[in-house]
C-alpha cells in the first residue's frame, strides 16, 4: 500500500477550534486512500519519518470540494427559454414553445443512457478542476421507472468515468409529468414507489429526495415516499421553502432527513424542527440569484440554532445552469452573508453531512479518506473572495493525483 | 502572408440585420491577421476557393471578446478586508487595519513593475482562456508619476508576454493619496496632469479616465484633467454616477468621451447628452453584484435613445475581483435584463467602440483583425445562459490560433 507525506503545508483541516481548523507547517500522512495522520510537522510521530514526502511549498490544503445537490445528469439545454424570457416572452408564451421543465424531461427521455453521460461529462469536469471530489447527482427528470433508471444509471457510470464519488439520489417526486396531470396520486403509485422498489433493489439510490412545492407535491404526497424510503432503510432529503413555506424542512426532519435544500421561506418552527434531529440546511445561491428571488434563507436563525449549512451548486439547467462550486462559495458570501469560513465549511464538512459520509469526508483528519484539493492563494478567504477564477494547483482523489 | 479558410462555422459576425448577424453554414477568409471575406460558404468568391480550409464542424464563430474596463495591474489583494466585513467589522475597522483602496495603493508601490506583471498573469490567463483577445488596463494605484507609469508599463508588457491586444488608460484621478488629503489640486498639478506629459510622450497612454465621485474627484476637477488630455490629443473615459449623479456622463459626453462606466445613477439628461455623441455606457455588473447595490443603470432609457452598451469585468481588488468574461455575460442578463444579443454586443462591437477599436475589432468583417473565439455550444444565447462554465473550443488571435 503506497504511503506518502505531505509536508509544507497550511492545512484548512476544517475542524478543531482554530479559524478554518488551520494548521500552519502541517504535515498530511497518506497510506493508500486514507489519511493516516495531521498535524504540525514538528509534531510528526517517529512512524510516519521516513515516508516518501511531497512539499507542497506552503500552499493551502483543503478537504477534496463536495458538490452535495445536483441536476448534473439532463438531456437540452434552455439557454432559449433563457433568451425568450429576457426578450419580454411569458411564462405561458415559454410553455406553448414547449419550454420549462417539460422540455427537460422530454429531451432527457429522448436521451440514450450513453448520450446522458457524454452530455454530463464537460459539466462534471468543470466542477472536477475547481477541486471537487464528491458530487451528488439527481435522477427527476424521466419521470418514469425506465427513464429515471437510465438516470441513475447514467450517474453511476460518470463515477466510473472519472476520479470522483458519486452519490445518487432518486428524485422522481420532482414534477407530475404531463401523462398523469391533475392524478398526482396515480403516479406516485405507478412511478415514484414503484421505481423506487426498483432502484433500491438494484443499487442505484444512495437516497431519495422529493420537491415540496405548490407547483409540484404536498407535503402528504411526500410523506408517501418518505414512507417508502424509511422501509427500504435509505434516507431522505427534500426540496423544500423554495418558493413558499409549507412546512416541507419540518416534515424532512420528521423522518430524520439528512437534508432541507433550497429554505428562503424557511421560518423558525422549521429551522427548531432541523436543529433537533440534525437535518443540515443546503442553501442554494445560484437558484436564488438565477430566479432573482427576494426573500433571503433565514441565516442568522440557522447560525443560533446550531443547524449546519451547506452549499451546491444546484446545477441544473432551469434554475441554475452553473457548473462553479467556487462561485457558489462568492455568491454565499455575497449574497447570504456567509463568512468564508462558513462558505467554504459549506462545501466540504457541512456538505459531507448533507450526503451523510461525514465518516469518509469533509474535513482533514485521521481515518478519512485522503480527497485533498491543493490551492495557490495566500488566504483561505481567496477561495470565497475572487469571482471567477479557479487558483487550483492539484487535486487528490483517494491519495491518488 | 498565411491565407487560410474557416469552414463549416456558424458565424456570429455581430453586424447586419440578423440576430447575432449570424451566418450558418458560413466561411472566413483569413489573409495574415486581416479578415479578407465572411459570408455563406455557398457565395465564397472564387479567388478563395483553393486556399486551405479548417473545419470547424459547425461551431459557433464570435469575434474574439474584449474586456474595456480593468484594473487588472495592482498589487495585493482585499481577501481579508472582504471577509472581515462578512464578519461584521465596519469600514471603520477596515480602515484602521489598513484596507480599503490604499491597502491595494500600498501594495502595488511595494511592488516592483516585474512583480506587478507576474501578478497580473494568472489573472489575464483567466481571461484569454475565455476567449478574450483584447483586454483595457488602467493605472490608478500608484498615484504617484513613477508607480503611475510602473502600472502603465506593466500593462504594455502584458501585451507582450500573451498574444492579447493592451489597451491602456491612464487613470492618475482614480484617488487622492494620502500624502495629498484634502490637497486635490494639489495632487492633480504634481502628479495627474504632470504624470499626464510624461505617460503620453512615452506612449504610455492610450486613454485618459477619471474617477467622478463624491469619494473622488469633483466634475470640475475631472475637467482639468481632461482639458489636458484635450491638448494631448488622447481620447478621454470616465468612471461616472455609481453611487450618486454629478452629471460626470454629461461632463465627459461634451469631450466627446469614448465612454462613461457603471453609471448606476445616471438620468435621462445624462443619457441624452451621451446618445448626441456616441459615447458609449460601459455598464459593469460585477460590481454592482459586488457591492450589493438595489439603484440598476437605466437600460431602457440607454435601449431608446440608442447609446451603445458595453460591459466588461472591472477586474479590481476592491469591488470587482472579478477574471470571467462570460460571467459577465451571465450578470448582465440576469441582473440588468440585457438579452443576450446585447450581451455579446457589449463584450465585441460596443466594447470595440469604448476602447475607439471599432475599425479594428469588435465584428466578423472583411479588413478587420482576425480576431475569434470558437465555441462548443448550440445556440450563442448559451454564452449568456450558463453560470461558471468555459465552452471555449479554439481562441485565433490575429489569424493565429
Ligand atoms: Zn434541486
Ligand atoms: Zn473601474
Amino acid at each position: 500500500m503506497s504511503a506518502r507525506l505531505i509536508v509544507d503545508a497550511r492545512a484548512a483541516t476544517m475542524t478543531g477550534a482554530a479559524p478554518y481548523g488551520l494548521v500552519e507547517g502541517a504535515a498530511i500522512a497518506i497510506e493508500g486512500d486514507r489519511i493516516a495522520w495531521v498535524g504540525p510537522f514538528n509534531h510528526l510521530p517517529r512512524y510516519f519519518a521516513g515516508w516518501p514526502r511531497q512539499s507542497v511549498e506552503g500552499r493551502l490544503v483543503t478537504p477534496g470540494l463536495i458538490d452535495c445537490h445536483t441536476h448534473l445528469v439532463h438531456g437540452g439545454n434552455r439557454a432559449r427559454e433563457f433568451e425568450m424570457r429576457l426578450q419580454g416572452a411569458s411564462y405561458e408564451d415559454i410553455a406553448r414553445a414547449g419550454g420549462g421543465i417539460l422540455s427537460t424531461v422530454t429531451a432527457t427521455r429522448e436521451a440514450s443512457e450513453d448520450e446522458l453521460v457524454a452530455l454530463a461529462l464537460p459539466r462534471l469536469d468543470a466542477l472536477i478542476a475547481e477541486g471537487v471530489t464528491t458530487v451528488e447527482i439527481k435522477s427527476g427528470y424521466g419521470l418514469t421507472i425506465a427513464d429515471e433508471t437510465k438516470m441513475l444509471e447514467a450517474a453511476r457510470r460518470l463515477g466510473e468515468e472519472r476520479a470522483v464519488r458519486v452519490r445518487t439520489t432518486y428524485l422522481a417526486a420532482h414534477a407530475v409529468p404531463p401523462e398523469y396531470a391533475s392524478r398526482p396520486h396515480a403516479y406516485l403509485d405507478d412511478v415514484v414507489l414503484a421505481g423506487l422498489d426498483d432502484a433500491e433493489s438494484r443499487g442505484l439510490a444512495d437516497a431519495v429526495d422529493g420537491f415540496c412545492e405548490g407547483i409540484a407535491f404536498s407535503p402528504d404526497q411526500i410523506a408517501r415516499v418518505f414512507d417508502k424510503a424509511a422501509l427500504l432503510g435509505l434516507p431522505v432529503k427534500l426540496h423544500a421553502e423554495q418558493l413558499s413555506n409549507l412546512g416541507g424542512a419540518a416534515l424532512a426532519a420528521s423522518y430524520n432527513a439528512l437534508s432541507a435544500d433550497h429554505l428562503e421561506y424557511l421560518d423558525e418552527t422549521g429551522v427548531d424542527a432541523m436543529a433537533r434531529t440534525g437535518t443540515v440546511a443546503v442553501l442554494l445561491p445560484g437558484a436564488f440569484y438565477t430566479l432573482r428571488e427576494a426573500q433571503l434563507p433565514p441565516v442568522d436563525l440557522l447560525r443560533k440554532a446550531g443547524v449546519p449549512i451547506a452549499l451546491a451548486t444546484d446545477c441544473n439547467p432551469g434554475s441554475s445552469p452553473m457548473t462553479s462550486i467556487l462561485l457558489v462559495l462568492n455568491m454565499a458570501a455575497t449574497l447570504f452573508r456567509l463568512t468564508p469560513e462558513e462558505a467554504l465549511a459549506g462545501v466540504t464538512r457541512e456538505a459531507a453531512k448533507a450526503l451523510g459520509l461525514e465518516r469518509e469526508a469533509g474535513t482533514i483528519e485521521a481515518g478519512k479518506r485522503a480527497d485533498l484539493a491543493i490551492w495557490d492563494v495566500e488566504e483561505p478567504a481567496e477561495l470565497a473572495y475572487r469571482i471567477g477564477f479557479n487558483p487550483l494547483h492539484q487535486r487528490i482523489f483517494g491519495g491518488n493525483a
